[in-house]
């Protein structure tokens, strides 16, 4: 593509599906009439399911070769579709975080919304067994038969940060979530 | 799109581009007819490069909006479009990483080539200022001209991992590079 032309379509061809035990997507924003306590209740609840979960990474036929070698890694990098989302929410343009109406609507380019006008979504997670064209992983926040976009080594150069600092309404969400 | 119907192709428009001082890809695979230690030290005079360059995202005027509260972060995970790799490039299966031919080839999906199927590429990166439509950031390794897909808080929850252990030709290939 020109790079001049910004609004030219990039097409991406999903790789694979995930199969899990993960059958709904956390809470849309602000749609469900929970209290605030419910609401992180519902969190916290979600967060321990998905903690414990297993996931399968089942790449499609044509790219199984793809995938030799990644059983040398202890972590890797998921890219995956919310497949659910509603193609309307990738128009929004703030949000409260989590739902939080105590926290300030942010720009979507400043949270972890799944509501983002490119919704790939990014997860390191650890990897515990390649069989053939199945991964196995843990902990991946991802709903059952998402489409897998990508997956790569989880490498420290391209990954890890030193001196990170979050804003503070994610570190105050994260430790009432103790996350 | 239906989670059976593997193949529908997922679309995506570039939200900004950017501004850099990097004009050339990283080597390609193998094509260049360089000696090892060639290949090694254009490796780490550009990784140096790369360290020291400023980029600026630079977001379509249609999505600013997204960008307020993003400064509250110390670090944000940049996804972008390697625009000047040859499309033929995303059917590649294998590869010797970096080029080196000493290293076992490695499937795809257990390297970070900007070869792969669907060429999302994902960098955390520090970053310094945000004005208007313009995200200062340093150390990011893209090409000048890259569409930006994506920009995200870095996230400890989804980014961060204990006890990793990369593939031994990875941390050997890092150690000569001193990254």
């Amino acid at each position: 593509m020109k790079s001049q032309d910004y609004q030219e379509i990039i097409e991406l061809v999903p790789v694979g599906i995930i199969k899990n035990a993960i059958k709904s997507p956390s809470l849309a924003a602000g749609k469900d009439g929970l209290s605030q306590t419910e609401r992180m209740d519902r969190w916290r609840t979600r967060e321990l399911e998905i903690q414990q979960s297993v996931s399968e990474l089942i790449i499609h036929p044509e790219w199984v070769e793809l995938l030799d070698g990644i059983d040398s890694f202890s972590h890797i990098l998921v890219l995956y579709w919310p497949h659910l989302l509603d193609p309307q929410q990738r128009n929004l343009k703030k949000v409260h975080p989590m739902g939080r109406r105590d926290v300030p609507l942010q720009g979507i380019f400043a949270t972890c919304s799944p509501a983002r006008p490119n919704p790939v979504l990014v997860s390191a997670v650890p990897l515990k067994a390649r069989n053939g064209n199945v991964v196995e992983v843990t902990g991946l926040e991802a709903v059952d038969g998402s489409p897998i976009i990508d997956l790569k080594p989880y490498s420290r150069h391209y990954l890890q940060v030193s001196n990170l600092k979050p804003a503070d309404w994610m570190d105050k969400l994260h430790n009432e979530m103790k996350l």
